[in-house]
């Protein structure tokens, strides 16, 4: 179960109950994936039913970091304090097997559950900001004009605590049964890669190329 | 709003409220986003408040296919036709802007609400199966063991009309405010590039590595 003294606290709705092998509990692991990842699925329920929407975030210590225009319904509804799960999925391959029912995908996911809270205070609200973006792109914060009173007014800034939250991990090769190892077809996994391509200038840039935007 | 005559029907649920007009209704457009991506995101709600899990999928015609373990919770759940949102986002890149307020990403994202249906005829339930597998990776399904009756069993299938879907893509340079453009740093776009990576073949294979394997 790789649980240490560094885990989240388990309630009912974060044990991960398929494939039980596959949960992680500890800070270390879910951290790693948040901080790895762009966006992340924001499901939450409505008057119209369950919702899922996309959105980027970033990490301030125990809380994740989410932002929208203040006229979002979205963010206005989450801004409420409903229940909401926030699940961030990075796949890293395919795993192809001998038998149809063996394919898999390796990858690492982490699903959050609580209620979100409204930040207000105008210094917390700019900092969570800087983070969300240095999360994205770091070193970026410092070169860019920084928002206004009126921006940081139709920008809604929410944290969600990461208490009750699990990761869930598949990484390896595929796992056959005994008796289809001796089927002639090629077995194994093919990563999946992500990678920042050539960056294309606005046709009224007028700054070089920054460092964290220079391909290694 | 590029509604056409092949539009999905439009509920209320469905309408992208933000930035409407980075919406778009059209067919061609939401399958083009649901053939291209490999997993989708899931919420539904439970007696314990909203959950999104990622998962797999395939396209039949009109409806999206998922699968799972029969033993899985959100298959036992979705198979009894409770409302059920899912979503497909693709990352194409990061938007940098002169302010920090006007950064974003470029992205194509789908969203299918509906309930999702049982398939249980074998037949049918094999063929929803290799066009998953098909989607994601071609020509694959013909190369490997077919599923087993005990493994179909354990196996459950799900299809879900795309009937009310939307899209929402956002393409192009970043939207500065006219008097930032003076501002001396880079702005402009960065493309993600998801590849797939050198196959790492099980080290029991035996087989050749296939023609959908082979890198151009």
């Amino acid at each position: 179960m790789n649980e240490t003294q560094n885990a989240v606290p388990a309630t009912k709705r974060v044990r991960v109950k398929r494939l039980p092998d596959r949960a992680r509990y500890d800070r270390e692991t879910i951290e790693a994936i948040l901080d790895e990842a762009f966006i992340c699925h924001v499901g939450f329920n409505t008057e119209h039913g369950p919702v899922v929407i996309p959105t980027g975030y970033g990490r301030d210590g125990n809380n994740l970091i989410i932002h929208g225009s203040a006229a979002s319904q979205m963010l206005r509804d989450l801004s409420k304090g409903v229940d909401v799960c926030v699940t961030v999925t990075i796949l890293d391959g395919l795993v192809l097997a001998r038998s149809a029912f063996h394919h898999s995908m390796n990858y690492r996911s982490v699903v959050i559950f609580g209620k979100a809270e409204l930040i207000t205070e105008k210094e917390e609200k700019n900092r969570a900001l800087e983070i969300l973006s240095e999360h994205i792109i770091r070193d970026r914060w410092k070169d860019v004009r920084p928002p206004s009173d009126k921006e940081l007014k139709a920008t809604t800034v929410l944290r969600l605590p990461i208490d009750e939250a699990s990761a869930k991990v598949r990484v390896g090769p595929p796992k056959d049964d005994e008796e289809d190892h001796s089927i002639n077809v090629w077995a194994g996994v093919v990563p999946f890669e992500t990678t920042l391509g050539a960056p294309i200038a606005d046709e009224r840039n007028i700054g070089a190329l920054p460092g964290y935007l220079r391909q290694e």
